[in-house]
């Protein structure tokens, strides 16, 4: 019996690491598509998402299945339950990416991004493909060193968020509402996805200890 | 065994169910707080937000006893499930009240919308509580034919959202790139509370009938 489950959820985290490097690279094409008003590439990443939400379904039931095998342990609960919470993390990185393609389609053939914040969102895209790669590594690790590591690079990512706000607020911003309007969303989608790739590192941290960060440095 | 599986199934969701009033009090206190430049509410909101904290991990604790009764059948096991993913819906819910709240306080004692969009916020605060207070009442009645009607509510929502970015792009908006990026963000922060409260409806009507919405429809 711990044979099987060691099995399946060992199935499950392959799933698990191959969403979230097929949301980085979702990501990636999408701020492509952003930089360079790529066309083809925003189209791509758009029907690429339905075998996104195929896989969650497929992780789902892998889930379901682990549940089912006769009386895991109560630590083995805790894993299988974090395993459908990193689905819905996983999912939501990929509504993001998905947003950000649309962003880039909907103005089609115009560049969205003005010249002044592209460079913000050409290193913003980079982080978060980066994130996405580590969530990737952490997932199939299970080393809670790296995932707590992980935690600390989402900083970069606010401060960059955070700067973006001030060049549309504190300078003379000649590029008009709908711009703005853009690049305050289009900075937010990237901010959570950051969130998101943060929140599979604790639920890593969590699952291999059985501790939050948080009881983790309490303990140290 | 089954009494006690009752039971406690029960208390979990009385408890979902106040938590999911709560964030929305807390919206209809952060929107007021929006409109009217109120300070000391912004603030109510901000420090009542830890309680929904720890009522989420109540919840959780709740859902892993549940679990760790002997051999929950399968249809249990998956209503459990869900217990988890709405305890993340409802915390989103309350973590977005805050994002409100939070704005309300950075801009005192300036109001932060220019009058011309208060009229939209309002009544979208209005459909947010409304939500809010719907998905209670779904949570305890465990009624899928309301849950199903609540999942249409959310169109109003979206059509305020949308009419809002027209305000903002096709007239002449006279009030700044700062006040569009503060409407922009709090746009969306009404518009995925009420995304939530879909979710949460969704899961009930999965909870009461073991089939998603769509497998519902398609079998009707």
């Amino acid at each position: 019996m711990r044979d099987a489950y060691q099995e399946q959820m060992s199935a499950l985290n392959t799933v698990l690491g191959q969403m979230v490097e097929e949301v980085g690279r979702a990501m990636e094409m999408s701020t492509r598509s952003l930089l360079e008003a790529d066309l083809e590439l925003a189209e791509r990443v758009i029907s690429d998402h339905d075998a996104i939400a195929e896989q969650s379904v497929e992780a789902e039931d892998l889930a379901f299945k682990l549940m089912a095998l006769q009386a895991p342990v109560a630590g083995d609960l805790r894993s299988i339950v974090s395993g459908f919470q990193l689905v819905s993390e996983i999912d939501r990185m990929g509504a993001l990416a998905l947003h950000v393609a649309k962003v880039a389609r909907r103005r089609h053939p115009a560049k969205v991004l003005p010249e002044e914040v592209a460079g913000y969102f050409e290193e913003m895209g980079r982080l978060a493909v980066e994130l996405a790669h580590n969530a990737h590594r952490v997932l199939e690790s299970q080393d809670y060193h790296d995932a707590l590591s992980l935690m600390d690079d989402d900083d970069a990512m606010d401060d960059l968020h955070r700067h973006l706000f001030t060049v549309m607020m504190d300078r003379e911003w000649e590029h008009g509402v709908s711009a703005a309007v853009d690049v305050t969303l289009l900075g937010r989608y990237y901010e959570r996805y950051a969130d998101h790739a943060v929140l599979i590192a604790r639920r890593v941290v969590f699952q291999a200890t059985g501790k939050t960060p948080e009881q983790l440095l309490e303990a140290s």
